[in-house]
């Protein structure tokens, strides 16, 4: 079960071999999860004394490449969920092809006199993604 | 005279024509822009509270294209400086070949009490910016 | 009469200011550039020994930031089109606000030997882009 | 023993949490590899015809923010060679403080009637690589 975001490849995705730049991919993944955000009702982006969600680690494994105006979809799962950490897992698939999956793990923090602090991932985050994913259904 | 920014395109510069993204050329403009203000001994972005600059305007005119690991040089040129406003011209070239030109405009403005308002350019930025470019001679 | 093109700011959109960087503009008109071709039929991609449109110039007039998850709309206005060139005039809103206006002027070219010569903008292009114009409305 | 790349982040590589955007450093990883093959007396780009070299896999690990203007040195090793893919290992530094490491695997491919096929990595593209590592030492 995942939560599905569909994107088209833009022009300046691209670069001079014809697909997509393998960097995008990245960018792909993050409007998923920004996206998967917006349907729990949260936003990644809250106050500035407020929690952030640093990047611990980023995958991808290529399998397909994406051309110019293609449409996709980013299907996510919440697949790891540490004490202090959120892992999410995407799978990329063009009418059925499969594009690629990849992984991001993001530590919870607090900004605490000017340095950020890494601390205890809400429950209720967790559980308001789980019923946004469950709830989007696919 | 102008003050003169070196540069190789990277491979994600460039875009599925196979060469550099035409709105690549606004973020050349901005690197030289910076490089100018470092050789000022300045930098863009000081405390939060500081003036910043944000853009009023920005053209590029393109004259020949720019491909994958090719060598240029931005140079820059103050060419306008208002009581509230800096406008700084550049002209791209590569081995003597014409690349393009364009211009950005910039207001001064300070943050206070969350919104920004613009203020007069403090003079001295405009001399260092000046005794930069002529230093650098060229 | 105009053709509106829909976007979500995204967070790689954004830049140390907490606004959406002056660059992104020219992505986001070009987005909208395309997705107007895309509803007259046409894409501005074709064949490799096909009509291209390289960039003559570019221009965005900054009103109002924009910001994170901000929803905007990219009018499109075909404004000028003399024998070989067309120019698109872009008008960005979020919610009645003016955020800035900008151009694009494109050549029409087409690859010969290896080269980019200017050639006479398809009386049918310009037909069918105008219908696409008038069609949506607003 | 690592080849080293010097690189500057620039204001658009910055987000609005005021450090480099997470997909920027797969950018950073391409461009000293892109360096290390210039070095070797190679070019990653040549004839349409020739081998590329598509991504297989992208990992980053996170460590230690960058922020803008700040200068970081890339490491890169050749860290595996199977018959159609080269590895990378890339250590990203600021004056000593470790900011992250991360991965490329390429396969070797070539164009044939449209379409791209694996083949076996030219020995002498692996010999010159690791000469251009060893010869700067480090």
């Amino acid at each position: 079960m995942a939560f599905r975001y569909s994107r088209r490849v833009q022009f300046a995705d691209t670069d001079l071999v014809g697909i997509v730049h393998f960097s995008m991919f990245f960018r792909y993944m993050e409007e998923a999860e920004h996206a998967l955000w917006r349907a729990a009702g949260l936003s990644i982006v809250e106050g500035a004394d407020e929690a952030g969600w640093p990047r611990v680690s980023a995958t991808f494994e290529y399998k397909s490449p994406l051309h110019f105006e293609d449409e996709f979809v980013v299907g996510v799962e919440l697949t790891a969920a540490t004490r202090r950490t959120i892992q999410y897992t995407f799978t990329l698939t063009r009418e059925g092809t499969l594009i690629g999956t990849g992984t991001l793990t993001a530590v919870c923090a607090r900004r605490r006199d000017g340095t950020l602090e890494s601390i205890a991932v809400p429950d209720e985050i967790v559980a308001r993604l789980r019923a946004a994913i469950e709830s989007q259904g696919g």
